[in-house]
């Protein structure tokens, strides 16, 4: 473990992102971290670091940990299981079911520490992540998750509305619950787990709910997550529950849960509209893309190409159980493929992503979300992941880029060889 | 190893597929293979299989063999490299190059043996794959395979016009290189690698060698690979090439290799018309969908269901490096991925393909490319694989059904626990 006010050095091929399209590839050449934070990368270390401690893990990829903007933990246990539904009866069938046993906390015990191991040894070092209804269970999470030593937002999820008596919360409850949760959290302190209010999506959450929640946001200064346009059902439901609303994301702006004076996250943003978009962009909320979700619940594709233009905050999640798998490096190589059958099928006017945007949007534009996270840029906390791909033999010469674009497509939890969040290295 | 005619079984949940939409499953039970075929699968074993050896496999799966109908052994090396491009760009930027150099038979052998050593750990027992022009690497390579105890089916390419002049044949060596292909095959007795006819595409082959390559098809009797409407370019260059074909399958057809006579399988076939489609039909022309491949060099989604409910033969194909990886268990996810896209964004009338659909292509629906195989129906060649999924940890219960689901979209070699090829152990 470093001490918090240690310099040390990390010695590879360095590679990470300034902009979506500009990839920094430095090999052979040296991280510095003091303080947490990154001071720099340098091909020889400079005169006043010639004595600090070096880790020099040869002939490895060093890149910026990654950032998973959406994630449903107890949803990893049925990961890969009953991709024949779209959204809605795909929760009412697989969802809602599954997530009603985290009322058993020895339940959620078992599965949620399946869930911590494995998203501790891959690439991931930063996740938003919803829980369930029940505050203890939530809890029970976030302890878990702090020991892990990865740095994570964690929602109590609020639903008072459109789901079955098992999961349902009477609204007061719903709000009392979250603050307790509150409560619990400032006497917990926990150093990498941060509370992100959660109601769950505009369907599930009462108006008198809704603006509960704001009030405990204001009060408790916290983020927010949810989900956005993401299935074409979902929108006109929507559409019916909130006949005010000028589109979807209007219905969480109109409660003051969308980004004006709280950072907010949404997933999906797959059919938002020219309207809807402007609005993101005015009120900087934060997109998680999640393609592999989107095509296994067969949402659609969300225009990024469009998204990136504009300058809009883009980061990916994996979405589990939408999504398969937690690896970051499969929600890259979705994202671009995703993007190709886009453009194909339904309009070339956006043209397909690149591995260098998508490796952004994994690392520096997810990171955003966390601060200053995400990349190797001076001042950023520094995450860091080792990738050593020599299980990956090929018989020609590759140069660090290419081993980075091979890696997206192929790399697990084997290629993942140290990882080090915010300073400390987890292993 | 197996004696040749003995008899043995296999013990494990036992899944197979009969149909596109039928699914046996037989939990704890015994497979028995007589002289390499499948006798039957038993609840109990029968009175006259009561003393037969029986490997106990426990509580892993027993799935027939994967089959993957369309690979190229040379672009093994840029897996996941240069993805974006389409096709005709990516052949001329990414694989010309890279399969100019198997003249050279040290790289060729160093490049050959990682790819069949992965393939040898996956879970695919047949292949159809293709090599270069080179005859020699072609026999190296086949060599390789033999040793491997996969069964294949390889093909030295044939190309003499519309590459670069490093691979470029003359017409007339093409054909006499192929000749003389066949008769050192002739010469080495393989007994699990089998010559497969392997024209590139009409753009890389001259009228003048079509012809010949039929009677050298003829005279060998040899099955035939090749490419069929992958992408829009290619599909109008086939056009201005062959002026008096109907559609890009006629060009084949009129020179007799498309399926009359000479057992044919063609990849993607994404942009098929319906003339086309009915030709192929009418010819038992077998289609290699490879919905990776598609994604990645944004061809489009080929109708599978379409292909499916006309009763086409229609298997799996990895399409390395158009796809990026050869385990077909990915290549199920993608197919189901690619056709819940191409419901949403194309054409709602053709139903996404189901996990049952997918896993019937990557077994029964490429295996009868190869004879009764890819199924544990009485009278099949025994290839199975034994699938250890222990390492996909969930506190709930789940049965094997949902065990075969979540293996599509997880499963790698670290899951191959053991596997049989027409009956021989390979480990």
């Amino acid at each position: 473990m470093m001490v918090k006010d240690s310099v040390f050095g990390l010695k590879g091929n360095i590679v990470y992102s300034k902009t979506p399209k500009q990839l920094e590839i430095c090999e052979n050449s040296y991280l510095v971290c003091e303080k947490n934070l990154v001071k720099g990368v340098y091909q020889e270390l400079p005169e006043e670091y010639k004595k600090i401690p070096v880790e020099d893990y040869g002939d490895c990829l060093i890149i910026p940990g990654l950032v998973d903007l959406h994630i449903h933990a107890p949803q990893y246990t049925f990961r890969g299981l009953g991709m024949d539904m779209e959204l809605l009866d795909w929760l009412e069938t697989n969802t809602f079911p599954e997530e009603a046993k985290y009322k058993n906390l020895e339940y959620a015990r078992m599965a949620y520490q399946i869930f911590v191991d494995n998203l501790r040894k891959g690439a991931t070092t930063r996740a938003c992540i919803f829980a369930t209804v029940h505050r203890q269970a939530t809890l029970l999470l976030m302890d878990l998750l702090e020991g892990s030593g990865l740095h994570t937002m964690v929602g109590k999820v609020n639903m008072d509305r459109n789901c079955p008596d098992y999961l349902r919360e009477e609204t007061e409850e719903s709000a009392s619950e979250t603050v307790e949760w509150m409560k619990d959290i400032q006497h917990n302190k926990y150093k990498k787990t941060q509370a992100i209010l959660t109601p769950r999506f505009i369907p599930s959450c009462t108006d008198e709910l809704m603006e509960k929640l704001k009030m405990i946001q204001m009060r408790y200064q916290t983020p927010v997550q949810s989900h956005l346009s993401e299935n074409y059902g979902e929108i006109s439901w929507v559409q019916e529950l909130c006949p005010e609303s000028e589109f979807y994301g209007d219905a969480y702006d109109q409660f003051g849960l969308f980004g004006v004076d709280c950072k907010t996250v949404m997933a999906h943003c797959v059919h938002s509209d020219a309207r809807e978009i402007a609005r993101i962009k005015e009120n900087g909320v934060f997109i998680a893309h999640c393609p592999e979700s989107n095509m296994n619940l067969a949402s659609g594709v969300a225009p990024i190409r469009t998204f990136l233009d504009e300058g809009l905050h883009v980061g990916l999640g994996s979405d589990v159980a939408g999504g398969t798998t937690e690896n970051l490096f499969t929600a890259m190589a979705h994202a671009v493929q995703a993007s190709k059958l886009r453009w194909r099928l339904k309009d070339d006017s956006l043209k397909p992503l690149t591995a260098s945007e998508v490796f952004y949007m994994a690392t520096k534009g997810g990171g955003e979300f966390f601060g200053k996270v995400g990349s190797f840029e001076p001042g950023y906390e520094l995450d860091a992941v080792i990738l050593d791909d020599s299980r990956l033999v090929h018989p020609q010469e590759i140069n660090v880029q290419q081993r980075l674009e091979r890696l997206i497509y192929f790399s697990d939890d084997r290629e993942v060889y140290a990882k080090y969040v915010a300073g400390e290295k987890l292993f």
